[in-house]
């Protein structure tokens, strides 16, 4: 029965391409609380187009933080039913002065659209919709039942997601659970992602004098804040690459041989990686190659770091504070609480003379999470691809966070297939955002295909 | 002959302080090149004052950065000359948000003036011309023949000052120079001041990756550009609080026993300092006392650093570049080029993996600077202090850096005595700068009494 929805997808490039410039010029900035009614307006505007693109229920339901945008049809009785996930907020767009186009008036350039959220995840999240109501328009019905959870709270964490999970598992429950978060590993072929890496998050201050002193008259005499955070900071590491904290790497499970030597199989061009990122040399923990530095072995970073002047010319301070924003990525068994404890004990065990170390309550954690090579949601979605691609999509992991595949796991029992269209060079969470559109158009059809297999091989 | 000028002073105060008012509404701050006309405001406007304090031949002369206030009166053949010193730009106001009151619309509370500038050193400035006013207008004529040099760049290191000296030797020239720049040591007892420290600004940049990174996707495999700057920054000093710099003590002069004993005779109450600063241990180099880690020991301060995200919430990056700004304060017989050098070489000594240092050029710069203990000048300077006072001044020395003295004696053979009125505790270059209202009365008087003696003493 029915038209050919792939005939359809093809009109709809210009539409979706014109609907992620639309969903994107709305700074739904989750991080800055300036930016909360704009928040608020994303999740208006999601819930509304997904509304024009089929029957779906769709609601906006609260939570102590942003909303969450819910959307259902489950007008296929008997047939699988799958929970579609994305994100409708967005990083900050700092450093503004980067960037070669306002981040949120999107401007396509050489077959790439720039903008603030295009790739993470505004583009890759207006996939699945646009996949919908083309089967919609040729179809009336889809392959199989489609929910759709869209939270506003993914780049600050998703602190309010995990309770909202477990308040609402009977209006979420399916079969498993199909990201539009996360990314292809390139461009150059596709990839299927069967695993993330958790987040432990936190903020310290190093607190001095009762006010910033003159470096001329008091310097030399008192304990320099900044002095301080840099021998904080620097203790977190050894000179080698190591992450110096005591216990850090306690619970880190092994990667069996056999998968380590599947990740050393995998066409990586070392050279070429360092030339993309603009430095002479790759560095991190001894003893695992660059891949597996990213995908199955913990980290340490400061994000950011700052005391004192940071104006043109000089201005001769002893800063009566400094701050440091750090963020360390796990893997499987680490948890993101003890490993804040076991960072801040560290960092309480060098008290600075004179000055003291406060370290800021954050919410910002995840659990790592790893789906089974055999889930018939990942078999699947490799099929999508090949037949999308005409390619095998080889196997990788994802050295980010994704907070909520864990949750639903723990919280729900359910499995998180990653199928995301946005690619990881995309510079989400820098300045020049951009998705390539060649890929959306990609994920139009490898959606569409996704569920109509689905519909076969789990009936 | 002539009225009493101190009758006249008393009748000053209400002028003086409404003069200090607006002078420190312009807000001259030369770090910052926004506020380049602010700063050339400031110096008509201080030349307009001195025009109208009495006969002086006032002139604005140009230097390749800010404009030199230059003014004489040369009406006492026979008599002494002196050549008195100020500046008319201020330290930045920032951190903005630490500020009570506008930091340019000056504001009294009990019985202190705050505002950006008004000790540093706008306030100070402006006590040898209504000095100057009050005897011009009781006695028609001064006893010594003064000159003015009033320069818009010591708060960025006076860059263009040396060349002006030497270019103008002959406009300049006078038996010696009185500072209304530097400090009374603390507000309980008048001090002489009998030395300044150098210093040596750098500012440096690691560079790392092209762009900012996902610390997600690269964390772990990519040298991070705020881990390198942390151990840079906290390679400069030993655990101990040395100065870990190779070199960087080769030229220091030791300071005689004797000079020493007098540092530890003064009244230094270290609780009470600890105290008035807000820290809970002092710290610096060991073997040496506070005062002589503030006074004749060199330094070596951070005074800036940044890189990555400051704003609220987290954003999880690898920041493509990291900054400080450093300063290090100097004592004779250090020269600030060598000690850059050694810097330098410290820092590029220690590459760190797959990122570079930038060292940026920096003008910054000053030689230290002691007066002979048997200075004529000095000792007139402190007789008006006991007469003023009624006590006698004690002896001390300033941890900060009045540039132009050393060039003033390096150059012109002329020393400099420092003779102004505001207090090392006002914090300048901090928020909330103020001058206490009393010290500058006394200044006023304080003035007319060492012009007057040193007519007597020098005839």
């Amino acid at each position: 029965m029915g038209g050919d929805p792939f005939a359809f997808l093809i009109s709809q490039h210009e539409r979706i391409l014109s609907d992620l410039i639309a969903f994107a010029s709305i700074p739904s900035v989750s991080a800055d609380p300036a930016h909360r009614s704009d928040v608020e307006v994303a999740a208006r505007w999601i819930a509304g187009h997904l509304a024009t693109a089929g029957p779906f229920a769709v609601q906006i339901l609260p939570s102590p933080g942003n909303p969450v945008v819910f959307a259902e049809w489950s007008g296929a009785p008997g047939a699988p039913s799958v929970l579609v996930y994305g994100h409708y907020d967005v990083q900050p767009p700092d450093p503004l002065d980067k960037w070669l186009s306002d981040p949120f008036r999107a401007v396509e350039r050489s077959g790439r659209l720039h903008g603030r959220g295009v790739s993470d995840d505004k583009g890759p999240l207006l996939n699945p919709i646009a996949a919908a109501r083309a089967v919609f328009a040729t179809n009336s019905r889809l392959p199989v039942n489609v929910k759709f959870i869209l939270e506003g709270e993914e780049e600050i964490g998703s602190p309010n997601l995990e309770a909202f999970i477990a308040e609402n598992s009977a209006l979420l429950a399916a079969d498993f659970v199909i990201s539009a978060d996360g990314a292809m590993w390139r461009s150059s072929e596709p990839s299927l992602t069967i695993a993330c890496r958790g987040l432990a998050a936190l903020e310290i201050r190093v607190v001095g004098p009762r006010k910033d002193l003159h470096s001329g008259s008091c310097g030399g005499a008192v304990m320099n804040t900044l002095h301080a955070m840099a021998h904080l900071v620097d203790s977190l590491h050894t000179s080698d690459g190591r992450v110096a904290v005591e216990g850090f790497y306690d619970d880190v499970l092994d990667v069996p041989p056999a998968e380590r030597a599947e990740i050393s199989a995998l066409p990586f061009d070392e050279p070429a990686y360092r030339e993309e990122l603009g430095v002479s040399e790759l560095f991190g923990e001894p003893g695992f190659s660059t891949l597996e530095r990213q995908w199955i072995r913990p980290t340490l970073d400061v994000n950011g770091m700052w005391g004192g002047y940071e104006g043109p010319g000089s201005k001769t301070v002893l800063p009566a504070e400094a701050g440091a924003k750090i963020t360390c990525r796990l893997v499987p068994d680490q948890i993101p609480e003890d490993i804040i404890d076991k960072v801040v004990r560290h960092l309480l065990a060098r008290p600075p003379h004179g000055v003291s170390i406060e370290v800021l309550p954050e919410t910002h954690a995840a659990r790592p999470y790893r789906i089974p090579s055999d889930h018939i949601g990942l078999r699947v979605a490799g099929s999508a691809l090949e037949q999308v691609s005409g390619r095998k999509p080889i196997v990788v992991r994802n050295g980010g966070t994704i907070p909520v595949c864990e949750v639903f796991k723990r919280v729900m029992g359910m499995e998180t297939v990653f199928f995301s269209f946005s690619t990881s060079d995309e510079d989400f969470h820098a300045p020049n955002e951009f998705i390539r559109i060649s890929s959306l158009h990609d994920g139009l059809e490898a959606w569409v295909r996704y569920w109509k297999e689905l519909a076969v091989v789990m009936r």
